[in-house]
Parts: structure tokens; sequence; C-alpha cells
């Protein structure tokens, strides 16, 4: 699938429903004509077709070969350009039964429409002026969003917050450039043709776009969300930390039990943060050659991790009086971001937790949290201190407006605009003529435009529209 | 939940689509006021208000109180009487996020919806006239379908053909009361108030109604779907003609490793018949002791199985040149109807195919096909083999117009209805007194009424709408 090979206008459908037994199903279609064709297989193909835009017409899907019924349904009809794609539309909501749904959209496609590739509805959008780049984006990340938090970011995105403050830095270097051309034009001293341009103009563009850059690193983990892995010893408690961790949040959308992959993973958010958890404690071990095995891969996984829960085995530490060397060896080699949690809280005594704590402060450990799975004492601290470590390296960096960029590619875009206006500064203060300037300023605007899509890049296209679902 | 506890009117709301990542999601509400009540989370509260029905008001969805954007949707306007439950209604189409969706719910329970109990809309439905129940049954029947057939079938119901054949039955009998009373008001013999009345009367509407009841059989298949067990040794092929049927069959649904379960499960459809298969060879057994169980355990479940499909090696058969002990024995055990398949086609000679049919007979198998898993050669034949098997008992019974029933409930009141008829007449013959057999006939009516929600049951209706799934 190529962005730049999307036919416009021709008559698409998908299905823009889960297919899933469900009370509803949506099939949508879009494209010169498809009101006509949608017509075919209704019941009342005359009221289809004269249905005025943005109205509700109800009937049966008819198989115009067979003459069976097919499914009672209601049309939503719109008329170009008041539609999502700009274009005509007709969107039937129908009973949600699996076999239902596929029937309709095979009907569809017997009666002259194509499938739609996925984001074909989204990129009809952008070619029609319906939406910007980043608003195209944001649709993206609504839907796949895992918690309130990442929908809220995105929503604003949606709304035009990128493209607004996009267009508003781009305004300011297009009077830098104005600024310039009136200096080459009228130069105060002919001969070098420099002017007594200043970087102030330029900084005033430089300084709010550096701050939305940064607004990424913030946002990036609401939206592609973090990995936390459990590690520790087979005794340490994982299993039932795994099970206090998903008791305790209620954002909780889904759970695999992961009998094949040697891991159990689970859904859950830290305070917003969709975070994906992993525990490696699903293998059944019967021997203890197999449970070696289980904590080398925990510890494995825990290397591609974004924070990991070490475990400890409170109990065992305070009677030995010591944390156990191959503990120490392991925390060791863990790279990223850790906690280490020492379970088993309601099984000390209030003396044996002050001995735990001394013991940890001896071995220098540091971020430890004592918890217990069975009481869910600490149970909540641990999710607020996670949510700290995962953003204190990122701060929650937004511009003056809140605004705040959705995507890696958006970025990007920011990054290479930053490098041609300090490109634009180094050289006129290098005293280079004002010509070069202009073309490093055109570089950030032509940089800019591309976030917004103002400015089409064929590759940029197909990456961002190829990533979308069926249907949107 | 008790359908008769049903609130009427009151506003409620439920998510109408899969809660899955997709383009689009709907929540639906409905009841009195439901219109200015969502209007409440809408960012064009008064062009919503106003919006006539049928009608399609683009917009975002704000929380009123922080005044946060949560989602740009259309909102589709329904006003009563023409909606699907018949009261005011508005369906949002909103991002299909699961989040968002979620958002959107919650939103409009604070703001002064309820949530709507499962079949809950189909309720409204059917207590303001717009459904009569065997079309409120088909609903639930189009959502769930697994086949296009099994759909097909539903569609009818929906539009009405259970009601109006019934309906078509009651008048007869309605008539057959008239007649009689006629006969009561002006009796030929005044002093036993024996008229002249014949069963014929009676006949014509028992005979419709009987075709009716059978209809059932036949339809259960296709809305209920069969079992299908793979039984036999552990070397028999069952995991690979498992994996030849699901790979042969291009309307497959679902398919679920039971790693749990001791056994795997897959969703198959023979020419329309939604076949759950089951083959319990998914067992990972490592000694003989749990091949053994295997075994028995097929033979376990094929007991509750419509059909089994016990599976011979070829190869062995032909190599002792007879039946091993343990099939004949197992065999004998199976009380289902099933067939027996001789696996690895593939690996026989012509002359060893003879010799396998001539085995076969001596054993005096019938209903045994040769197939190859590997080549695919007899898979098709295996199937259409099995929906013969399936239906043979059954027959394609249904009304002249086509007409089939779609519930055992429907079944069971024409049942009721039946026996009071074989009443009516026994009476008659028996020269019992005409207000009798009017009696017998009133109750006949009643029963055909309950089918319909005519005559109304809590007990009916409870059961009945219970069974939806939540938004419709």
């Amino acid at each position: 699938m190529q962005a730049n090979n999307y036919a416009l206008e021709d008559p698409i459908v998908a299905i823009a429903t889960a297919l899933n037994t469900s009370a509803l199903g949506i099939i949508r279609t879009s494209g010169k004509g498809c009101i006509e064709l949608a017509s075919k297989i209704f019941s009342s193909p005359k009221r289809l077709q004269k249905a005025e835009g943005n109205t509700i017409v109800h009937g049966w899907i008819i198989d115009p070969k067979t003459n069976k019924k097919i499914d009672e349904v209601v049309a939503c009809v719109y008329r170009t350009p008041k539609s999502f794609t700009g274009e005509d539309s007709v969107e039937f909501i129908c009973h949600g039964g699996v076999a239902i749904v596929l029937a309709i959209y095979r009907l569809l496609i017997e009666n002259g429409f194509r499938t739609a590739e996925g984001g074909e509805f989204s990129f009809r959008a952008f070619a029609n002026g319906k939406n910007d780049l980043s608003q195209s984006e944001a649709i993206k990340e609504i839907i796949d969003s895992k918690t309130d938090t990442a929908a809220e970011l995105a929503v604003g995105r949606l709304s035009g917050s990128v493209f607004n403050e996009i267009n508003r830095i781009k305004d300011i270097i297009l009077n830098a450039i104005a600024a310039i051309d009136v200096q080459i034009e009228y130069p105060e001293d002919e001969e070098t043709n420099q002017g007594s341009f200043s970087n102030e103009l330029i900084l005033k563009a430089l300084e709010p776009l550096q701050v939305l850059r940064d607004s990424w690193a913030s946002e990036k983990i609401f939206i592609q969300g973090a990995k936390l892995v459990l590690a520790g010893q087979t005794n340490a408690g994982k299993s039932s930390l795994f099970n206090a961790l998903l008791k305790e949040d209620r954002a909780i959308v889904s759970d695999i039990h992961g009998t094949t992959r040697d891991y159990l993973e689970a859904q859950l958010s830290f305070n917003g943060i969709p975070v994906s958890l992993y525990d490696t404690a699903g293998i059944r071990s019967t021997k203890d050659s197999i449970e070696e095995i289980g904590v080398k891969r925990s510890i494995q996984m825990s290397k591609e991790a974004d924070l990991v829960f070490y475990l400890l085995d409170s109990v065992e530490i305070v009677k030995n009086k010591a944390l156990n060397k191959k503990d120490r060896e392991l925390i060791n080699e863990i790279k990223t971001t850790y906690i280490i949690v020492c379970t088993k809280h309601d099984l000390l005594k209030d003396e044996e937790k002050k001995e735990l704590q001394n013991i940890l402060e001896e071995t220098k450990i540091k971020d430890s949290i004592l918890v217990s799975s069975k009481s869910a004492f600490g149970i909540k601290d641990l999710s607020l201190k996670a949510y700290d470590k995962l953003t204190e390296n990122t701060g929650t960096r937004k511009t003056e407006n809140g605004v705040a960029l959705g995507s890696e590619r958006q970025k990007d875009g920011c990054t290479k605009a930053i490098t041609a206006l300090n490109n634009a500064m180094q050289n006129a203060e290098a005293g280079f003529p004002l010509d070069m300037l202009v073309e490093d300023l055109e570089e950030a605007v032509m940089h800019l435009g591309e976030i917004t899509g103002e400015v089409k890049s064929d590759d940029i296209l197909e990456k961002l529209f190829s990533g979308f679902c069926v249907g949107k």
C-alpha cells in the first residue's frame, strides 16, 4: 500500500467497527457516486439517492441478485464537503453479528465498491483539506489510546493545537524572511549586501519551537506507554505482586495469560501512563534448572524495559541478615531504571522492618519500597513511585498554550526546522550573504510545512497513513 | 435483571459496538428527555436539541465539569416514534478507541443516564410496538449468527415472517371460535347445545401449525450449531485433520487454543451449519498413561457431541490386515452419530486402498471415508458427508411460504397450541358441550399470542430479553 498510490475519489468501503458479536456494527463507504452505488443494495434506493446530507434513512439491505433481505439497517448519508472525508459518504449501521457485517461488506464489494486500504478514509480527509497531518495522526492516537490521559492529550491535537502552534511559529519565520527581503532589496551597505539584520527575529521562532520539540519527551510515554518487568528470584513473590497490581488498578484493559510465551502480560495504568506489565513467573517450573532459566529470562526481558521492579523476599533478608549473593549479582546486572520492591510486609514484625531498612542501607540500595501483595500495603505508593520514575527524566514540558507534539514524526520535523534556524543564525553571525539566510529560513518553513502536511512528501504520507487501521 | 422490572422511558445508555480498537464506536442512548440530556455533553447543545428526527449533527463531546474536549463525534438523532426503541434516541458515533468510548459512556452516566440492562433497548422496542417477540428474538439471532445461512434465516423472522404466519393461523382459530359461537347462540339442537360443528375448521389451523412447529428441528441446527468431536487413538492423525478442516473452510470465525482446557476448539461452517470442532489431541502427552487419558476423554466428549469423526490410521489397518481391537471397542462405545474417517490416504498404494475397503466391509463398518490431511484429498467430501449426517434426521421442513421458527420458546408455544387444538378436536368428537371447545381454542390462541408477545408473560419476557447483549 502506498499513500501516493491511493486513487482519490473512487468508491471505497470498510468495516469500521471491531468485528465481534455486539449490538451494532458500522460499514463505512466514501467516494464519488457512492450514494448511488450504495442504493443498489438498499430497499428504498430512491429515498437514499434523494436524501439530504446529514440525514438518516431507515431500510433493509437487499441482495439485488437474489432479492433476499440481508439486514434491517439505518443509512447515515453525508454529502460533500460535509463528511469525514469531504466526499459523499454512506455509513450503514447494521446489527453487530460477525456474519451479518461481513455479508453487507461483501455485498458492497460485489456492487462496485473497492476495499479501502488502512488509513484511506483519513488520507482523503487530509487530501480534501478536512484535517492537517497532525490532526490525522491525532485520530490514530485517539483510537489507540489505552488510558483516558492519553486520549485527552490526543484530542487537543485533533482540534488543531499542533497545527495552530506550528503555523504561529511559521508566521514568525515568514516575517523574518520578509524583513530580510527588505534588506536585500534596499541594502544598508550596497557593496556587501549585508544588512543590519538581527538574530532576534529568528530567536522568536526558535525558542517556542524548542519548547514544542521537547514536549514530545513527556508526551511520548503517555502515547506509546511503558514496559515494566517484574524480576527477581522465584520465591520473591512476583506472581502475587502481578495480581496485586492488577487488582489495585481499575483501568485494566486486558490480561493475557501467556502459557505459550513463557510470561504473563497485563495492561494497566499508572496515573494515566499505559503500562505493559510482564511477569516471567508464569513459567511452570518443576526443576531447579528451569527456575534458573526463568530468572535469567526476566533479566533478559528487563533490558528492553522502561522500568524494572526487582523483588526481594523481606523475610529471607531479615532471616539471613543480608541480601542473598545472587540477588546482589542480579541487581547489578540490571541496566534499566529500577525500583527494589521488598515483598511480604505482612509477615514482618515492626522490629524486623527496621532491621530490613538497615540491611538495605548497608547494601547501599536506594529507591526501595516495602509492600505486601496480600494486604495491598504499599501497592498504591509503588505505582506512584513508578509514575515518578517513568516521568523523572522527561518533565512535563509543554508550550505556554499547553500544546504538545503527538508523534516522533512531528518531533523530527521540529528538529530539522531547529537545525535550519540554527544554521541561519550562525550564517548571520558569520556574516554570510542574506540570501543564504533566506535559504535556511525557507528550509525551516518547509520542515514545519511537512509536519502539518502543507508540504507533501510521499514518503511521509505513506508511512503515516499505512499505520492506520482499516476504516479510518 | 428482571424484564418486568425494566423501568420504561427513563434515559438509558450502552456501548453498542464491540469494545476493541477500531475506526468507529457507537454509544447508544434512549428514553424520555434523552436528547436534552445528551446535549449537556455536546459542543452545540442547541443544535442537538433542535435537530429533527433522523438527522446527524456534527460536533464535539465536552466534559461540562472541566470544559475539556473528549472526542469529535457525530450525533445521530431519532425522535419518537421513528427510532429503534420508539423513544427519542441519540447515537454518538465516536472514534473507536477503547479509552475514548469508555470516557464518553462514563460522561453520559455522570450526566443523568442509567446503564442499560442487556436487551433493554429491544425490550423497549417490543413494549412500544416496534417489534413482536419473534422479531426481538430474530435480532438476537442475527447478532449471534456464525454463518451467512444462519443470518439469512434469522432475517426472514426479523421482517415478521413468523409473526405473520402465527397471526394467519390465529385468525383461522378465531374464525372457528366465531363459528362455534354462532352454534352456541343459535343451536341446531337446543337441548344438547351440540351443533353440527366439524373439526375441519380446526384442522385448517392444526396442519400449518404442525408444519411450523416441525420447522424448528431443521432450523435449530443452523442457529445453535453442532458440536463435532474428533476421536481416535493418538497416532490416528487428529491434529492434522483438525488443521486440514480449518484450512478447507473459509468461514472460520475463530480458533481457540485451549492449552488449559486439554482440548483445541475451532469454529467452522459445514454448508452453513456453524460447527464447533473439538480435538482432544491438544494434550501434550509424554507418557503412555496420559495418552490413555486423552483417548478416554475424547470418547467422553463425544457423548455430548452431535457428530463424531472417529479416526483410523489406514496404514496401520492395512499393515495388520485388521482393525485394532482397541479401535473396535472404542467405536462400539460411541453413542452419537459418527463417521469413520480413515486417514493418511496419501501413504496408501491403490492396491492397499482396495485392501482397506475390504477390511472395513468385513468389519461391517458403514459410513467410512478415506482422506488425507496432507493432500486435502477427501476433506471437502467429509464436510459434505457431515452436513448430510447432521441434517438427515431433521429434513428441511418449512411452511409453504418458507417460514421457520427461530427459538425453542417459539416451538414450545406451537406445541402447547397444538395440544389445545387436539384437545378441542377430541372433545368435539366426544360430544362435549361447545363451550368446552371454545375454551380449548381460546387456550390455543393464547399460546400463539405468547409467541408474538401479544399475550405477555413476565417469565417469558425476562428469559427472552436477559439473553441479549448490552446495547441491544
